[in-house]
């Protein structure tokens, strides 16, 4: 069944991650046994085995591609329609809060942190979420040039790599000084850019 | 002697922190022991004891403080004084060079990742470097101000959290994707915002 997972084994598979998850938020990576896993997600010993046969590192990366997914999945639909200032002022209050309410927990970061940040699968889930965040953000950029409200001689990689990197380090600077000044800062600083460019 | 120390005593600690911020940089916080430091330094137990009677996490937070005065002495002179164009172009070639030398090893880092970056000493000496380096960045964008560079109207403190950010972003991405585009597309679109508000 590993190698042709059926619509039913999809799913208990994904309802193990989600409540992983859960369980992982709550009481952090350091402090989570499988144990505890199981009896969250009504496991057993063979199940989990069955589809983490690897043991714990491999349900680990497991849940950090489901965090990682989650990032760009409670920016939407904002982040997914980008065409218009209000739908970028949406999208920024969305940021904001989504990373107020996260405060100096960042459940991606911990996993990260357990599993080793150098190990191939780590890495990849890191560049794959930056590269899909950079996309949309460039997707949403081109949609204002589309409209006009944006010069068509704007750098759109380059401005969305940038945008990328003051969110990026607004919330790291935030887990240090629980404050989330910078990360307005970048938001706003980088939508002031965009409207700079304006005609 | 802790409590009034001498002209010698001051030289003697900042000589075993100097050292020993060599051998962990070489070697690896995890991989640094007391006694590969007093043999790099030429100190003995009681020496290290009465300069950090704390022990070992004691040096590795001074060894700390040591490093974060170092990212900005890296950046100067070009950092102390961001007054025209040039300057700030060279202030930015040095901050990518500065970065791409050092690659994924990021020295504050790992010492964070062994003392633990909510310890207030640790978070301090954070809050501390990111706070000395803003000001500087809004120093220099007031020179600009002064000089008829940039608009008067500019909100310096923002503009400048929102660089540093881009900036932090930029090289947690480098250390996770081993390539520098998103500190350099962070340095220039900040200066070409800051350039865009002229006159």
């Amino acid at each position: 069944m590993p190698n042709a997972p059926t619509a039913k084994g999809r799913a208990t598979r994904a309802r193990i991650v989600e409540g992983a998850a859960e369980v992982l938020r709550e009481q952090g990576v350091a402090f989570t046994t499988l144990d505890d896993i199981r009896g969250r997600t009504g496991t057993s010993k063979s199940q989990l085995f069955h589809y983490f046969p690897a043991g714990k590192d491999e349900l680990l990366l497991a849940v950090a591609r489901f965090e990682a997914d989650r990032v760009l999945k409670d920016q939407q639909p904002h982040l997914g329609r980008l065409d218009s200032w209000e739908s970028w002022r949406q999208w920024r209050d969305v940021v904001v809060e989504r990373y107020e309410r996260q405060g100096d927990r960042c459940p991606l970061g911990s996993l990260f942190l357990q599993v080793g940040r150098d190990r191939p699968g780590a890495r990849a889930i890191v560049t794959g979420l930056m590269r899909q965040w950079q996309e949309q953000l460039a997707r949403g950029m081109r949609a204002l040039q589309a409209n006009g409200l944006v010069s068509s001689a704007l750098d759109v990689e380059r401005t969305a790599a940038a945008l990328l990197a003051g969110i990026q380090g607004g919330v790291t600077i935030m887990m240090s000084t629980g404050d989330s000044t910078h990360l307005r800062a970048a938001l706003d600083t980088g939508i002031e850019h965009l409207r700079g460019t304006a005609g």
